[in-house]
């Protein structure tokens, strides 16, 4: 069994592996080839925080995945990051743990900006004239990142509820060659940008469907549990295309599922992220479409990453 | 973060201490003082094999647990033993892991065989006559080995389907003390011990009511999940006292799970452990009775046994 450290598992990280294996592990989920029940969660409540753990296998893989990752929001207090976790990579034929990542929570982000990529890739208008980043944690960072090989677009403005956490993600060494706006005023993030990501880990809608000019594609990431809300309702009435990375999953927790408990949105108008990829006319088939991609998390990302970092090391 | 390895397990576990922290494991699981979902669980297929993640916390306690623990029971053939499994303790106040128990399911083991014993001290007749294991693999041996503090009954029967597996296991170098009978015939066995463990993997009732002398206690650890039964249905109607670790458990698998889904019981004869363990009363009130405990393993015990470890190494 290899037990891998943080240091180890960025060494061996190939980000162009991870994207391809991250758009086959849709593609696959989409098409009924894994088996990923329903993700187990506990909640904590002094202090706030929660554990989910994703797991499951592609049925013709060699392995199957446990993810156990922690929120705890006021770790930053202690110095410490919001999230954390590891994941543990099964043999399927025995049962017996090959490997455990120990990678802090960093491989959960990495594939969380490897979904958001393919996202706007898909889904964002061609001709992108601004991207708006809502929140400046971990994830603000890396979806940017990852946007970089999507668009050409270097425009961006960042919202935070702390400015001066949006002045510091502006200032990062590592996104020199964007130009980062840091800005106080969500409407105007909202109504300037034709591609917004929101990566909070708000539990109210803090994005109207007013705010959102035509053509304009969003991608929500923050919200992973029941009590956690991005998007207003509306904003998946007023959609052309809601994508999804998964439907089953998207109906009990996160944006989407808001929308579909109101009876705002038929369970019928999600599409899968893993369908698109295989049919793009699934997606945006238009300039002044409004898209939405609600990503919720699941563990096909998990596997995909963990057996991408564990076999370039063995 | 402590990676403790098998090795250091063993060394540090304290089987009194142990034996403790499961009783009051199951008495604040019973008062409601503890945060323990469903089972989350997979299964697979070729080869046969499941993996079950127990999970959850004491509301007032420092650390949750996770814990996976695997059983594929073609492993035999490969020199491999069928069980695995490893438990993970995380901060309360921050979600970090503070330690990865590389237990290879061996405190898995030792919980549940911890939760024989509480069951045969609290239900088993005074007068053992004679005690029946069946089943000859790892449960059934640790099962014997933890009944030495429950009775002075030293006269054991042992049923497998293989009799050369049974006769391995009578000729343990540990169990010297016990005087060990190998039997082919599973009648003979139920009807002539008045406490009986169960402890197979069978997926059918292999001991019915019919066989069971009055004053029976008996044990069913086998069954862990809904495919699994060891014990026919008419044994918890015919039972004067269903004891169970978890209700809501029980009513979901295991055997007890069984007798209610088919309305052979009503889900209000089952009595918790913990319940029993503050009030006696509720399990046996004379040597005649018929007792039944169905353990289907639950979190608490992989909490406490997971932090019994942990505090005697930090």
């Amino acid at each position: 069994m290899k037990i891998l450290s943080l240091e180890v598992i960025k060494k061996a990280l190939s980000i162009p592996k991870v994207l391809k294996a991250i758009e086959d592990g849709f593609i696959a989920y989409s098409q009924g080839q894994t088996v990923i029940p329903p993700v187990a969660s506990l909640s904590f409540k002094d202090p706030p925080g929660d554990c989910h753990i994703k797991y499951g296998y592609l049925k013709k893989g060699k392995y199957y995945v446990v993810k156990v990752a922690s929120g705890f929001y006021e770790n930053p207090k202690l110095g410490l990051s919001s999230n954390n976790g590891l994941m543990l990579l099964f043999d399927k034929q025995t049962g017996r743990c090959v490997s455990i990542l120990l990678d802090e929570g960093y491989l959960t982000d990495i594939r969380t900006a490897a979904a958001g990529y393919v996202a706007a890739k898909l889904l964002a208008p061609k001709n992108i004239t601004n991207i708006g980043i809502v929140g400046t944690g971990a994830q603000a960072y890396y979806q940017l990142k990852f946007l970089r090989e999507a668009t050409k677009c270097r425009k961006v403005m960042v919202w935070g509820r702390d400015i001066e956490k949006a002045k510091k993600l502006s200032m990062h060494h590592d996104l020199k060659e964007w130009e980062i706006q840091p800005i106080k005023d969500l409407v105007e993030l909202a109504s300037k940008s034709n591609l917004i990501i929101t990566t909070t880990a708000s539990t109210q809608p803090i994005i109207f469907a007013d705010f959102i000019m035509p053509g304009t594609h969003i991608t929500a990431v923050g919200a992973d549990d029941t009590h956690k809300q991005e998007l207003d309702e509306n904003i998946f009435v007023k959609a052309d295309r809601v994508v999804v990375d998964s439907k089953s999953q998207c109906a009990l927790f996160g944006d989407a599922s808001h929308a579909i408990k109101k009876g705002s949105i038929n369970f019928e108008k999600l599409v899968e992220l893993g369908d698109v990829l295989v049919d793009p006319s699934l997606g945006r088939t238009s300039e002044e479409q409004i898209t939405v991609c609600d990503l919720t998390g699941i563990a096909i990302q998990d596997l995909q990453i963990a057996e991408c970092v564990f076999s370039s090391i063995s």
